[in-house]
């Protein structure tokens, strides 16, 4: 099974390294059934650092994307490094890196490649370049929810959801604010592939790996 | 100044040389008073031919996108030969390839950069990394239209449209049909950084020096 | 068993796709066998549209050969991407990135890679560096005729030829003139290394078949 | 003048933004003179975190520096973007991309290089490779003291030291402990081609200036 | 097991082919029984006379080392091509490449990346890279001796030092004076991370097998 | 003007850095007058030791052939590294790389580039690419000879040579043993392309001077 998991880029700090140990092993393992994974990851908190020390000087919007794709790609070299054997090194900077890195069969870990695009657009593009079979997106919370549920108590984690519908939530910013959205390139890549995207928590590794084994009774998982 | 120039791949057909060829001489014009220029083009004919086999052959979206961002590279190529000693050679395939090459002073032409997202994404990008005084968007129609200009006689150039108005249009698909789009990425890079965006014939080679200059009866100017 | 494929330029139009497919399906034959196969591709109707263009203009030979080298490379990365998980991508573009390439054990397609010699001397180039066992020019007659068989109704088709013969017929450019000629690389790396080379049909992917399998009714063989 | 300009990664944190910028202004004042600089930046703050989650996770001292060379890339991208038109980028990766961007003519700002080695060594390195006129390092401290500046009260900034003496410091790991050591590399570079090498205070932006400018009374001078 | 192999610059001379021949053996026979293996060489005689040109011409230090690793590694691709399918090409210029190499799987032979350390200070960061179980440091003489072989007729050769000891020995330059020395880099990473160092003999291919077989009374061994 | 230089690997000893020392001089002078240059050189007696050692272990031509592009590299390297800020570095490795070296408005230093052509024709594809003025071949004598001139001594130099009658030289093989030919992807370029050639005698620079000031009583000039 070919299967590319994207990661919030808020894992990637120094409280979660336990959270991060048990990724690892959910990769190793589906790695070591043969399955072929290819990782994209986001900037997280370095990424706010260095763009909020940009935006004090002044750099352009292009500028501040660059810095939180350098940004994801430390979060991205750490990861590889940490899958040992199973890890490819160095980090694709590119599409045409990554084609090269995924031929050698191992773990490809990748973070953002240009800017004016999230690495949820990055997933979405790799996902559809080798055909995935699943495109796992593990955010800050369990899936797609009715209403916000940093707000609303009562939001209702949705078990399923159109891909119609993810598109209304995503074009009204309607998404419950604080997990990431996917972008409009993601959707776009998503929706012209029909790729099978499962939302679910980043931070409850179990959830992913169950989530990769077809388990629908986790995250949130989107209908054409 | 800086200028970024967005060409339709329709140009590079053996019928237009004749056009390419009046489009050089406002470049080099233009680069010989001291502008800084980079040139975006589109993948034209030889991108449809490529993406039509490709279908025939069941290839994933992704790797059709592929097709066309070669295609548009060899348009560059092919533009970027014809400037001569004005033009950097070879053809950027990254953004970081793009500011090497910005870097030598010369003009850069480029084409696609990644599956996902059209050669309008790439040029706003551009324009926003480089910091363009203008970006000037040559298409196969006089700039934006009222309603689309291939079926309705009386539809009206528009000499302004504001951003708000653009994405409306390009939201609704509603842009008239047979000339190119701004993609998402493309609107929302040309609004976060207010890109000083103009819609203008690419086969009216005046007329995009005219734009350049600065002439707002000529094509659509976007305001903010 | 390691075997070079050269293929004809003019196989990649739309018209032929059909031959193009049956052609992926010998490639993946053989490689599902465990032969190590390299592909070089000529630059076909596309590299011709483009050379005219850049005579228009009044580019350099170079230039103009630089153009049909990037036309050989789409075709390369459309025969690339249809082969799927069994071919390399992205497309090597010198013998160093061939290399890496070759060393990924996937099947590795490739255009042109310099100014000043056809995609002949690629293949042969390539063909030596890798030991291959055997070197298939496939091209758009049925192999080397004792005449120009476009002329000459009786030209008879050649079972073999000795090497010395090849090159009179290379040397007096008497080599019919529809088809593709051995340039002086090719001829001299084939000498020097005693390649193992066959012409035959690209048109008839049986034949490519056969020859592979060794059928020497197929083609026309080299004597050395 | 040609200048190599070494500063402690520590300046990359948001606090010292204001430091930057003056550093900034430094760098661009002598650039618009006709001066040619390198800089190379430390990792500071940021590989420290990705230093320490390496260590949980248990990896080996090789991934460790290469974290930390990543740490100190993003702090030069940061850098070289501020600089505008006057920085170089992307940032190179090494000694022949490093070549590359230097025949650009513009400021170029690079981060480490190499497992094993500090961007001590990279400065040193840079400098000689160059023909630098001087080397500038400047670190948290106002140059080379007698004994440990953050031990000992009456530690006492020394205007000279031979560079036996300063040898003889980094060799006993006497060196004030809170400040960057010249690592082995750096130190034997300098040594062999006599490098005009001067510590100063990094968040001093002034005293860099004065330090270039000849002013002896700033910071620690190596006499040979 | 991964082994890192470390071999004299000096085997590369035309009386020593017979030599080469013997080590390729070695290398090819522990590839086979599943080894992994990378190997390091240096620049020999032929680095001798570019540097020496280079110094008649005045070349800086920094660029007298580049001529060193550029002959480096024409002996790294000679060795790297007369391994034939076992061995890797191109030759890694830097440790990206290297990673890139090392995933797939073959031999990887280099040479020198960086001015300023030696070859050895590559071989050690490459085995702490990779974490090989083993580094054998093939030189011209069979071992680390008590005084210089070269001038003492009764030196002993060690069977055991410790790193301590080594250390002693390199700091004081009186490490037997004709065979290579580890540099501060190649001595630091060794200590840091334990690697298990071996010296021998490159000029008795039997000896090289005999260290990697474990066999401890053959070559100096190194104790932690 | 632009001048493409071919020098003769064989100057690339040690007993002619005075020679290299004198050849600096004169392309300092031209660079410094406004010249564009690029200098092509060959492998020397280094190609000829690894070629020779490589044959004795078997490698096949095209390996042999890198060996001797490699050689032909380091001394490209000896070269640029001379010219000090007039040379451009690193040392272009194909095609592209000689393109982005170009546009930096240095002195561009080059050797081989792939298996299957000599430098000769290295040099003669740059001189069409760049549109080169001149292409100055610089060999072990003065010119072209109407016989050989180290086997009869009354053997005269001819003053020009029509392109016809040297190719005929070429064909036959009849060119003068002892220096350099042309091979035929280096004819086939500068017949096609109509280049300024003259050869010339490289441990002679001044002849090198006067012949690019125009000399025409200087070496061999071609005439088409």
């Amino acid at each position: 099974m070919k299967i590319v998991l994207k990661l919030t880029g808020k894992l990637f700090d120094e409280q979660y390294v336990g959270v991060i140990k048990e990724i690892i092993a959910v990769i190793k393992h589906r790695y070591s059934k043969g399955d072929r994974l290819a990782v994209v990851v986001g900037g997280g908190k370095t990424a706010r650092k260095y763009i909020s020390m940009g935006e004090s000087l002044g750099l352009s919007n292009s500028l501040l994307d660059v810095l939180g794709i350098e940004s994801s790609r430390i979060n991205a070299m750490f990861l590889a490094s940490a899958l040992g054997d199973a890890g490819y090194l160095p980090i694709p900077r590119n599409i045409e890196e990554f084609l090269n890195a995924w031929s050698s069969g191992k773990v490809v870990v990748l973070g953002g490649i240009q800017p004016g695009q999230s690495t949820n657009a990055v997933a979405a593009v790799v996902a559809e370049l080798v055909g995935a079979d699943m495109l796992v997106n593990a955010t800050v919370v369990d899936g797609v929810y009715d209403k916000d549920p940093s707000r609303y108590s009562n939001a209702k984690l949705l078990k399923e959801i159109s891909i119609e519908d993810l598109e209304k939530f995503v074009r009204q910013e309607y998404l419950p604010g604080h997990y990431e959205l996917l972008d409009p390139i993601a959707l776009n890549v998503i929706k012209r592939s029909r790729i099978n995207l499962v939302f679910t928590n980043a931070f409850k590794p179990t959830n992913i790996l169950r989530v990769i084994e077809g388990d629908r009774n986790i995250g949130t998982w989107i209908k054409f």
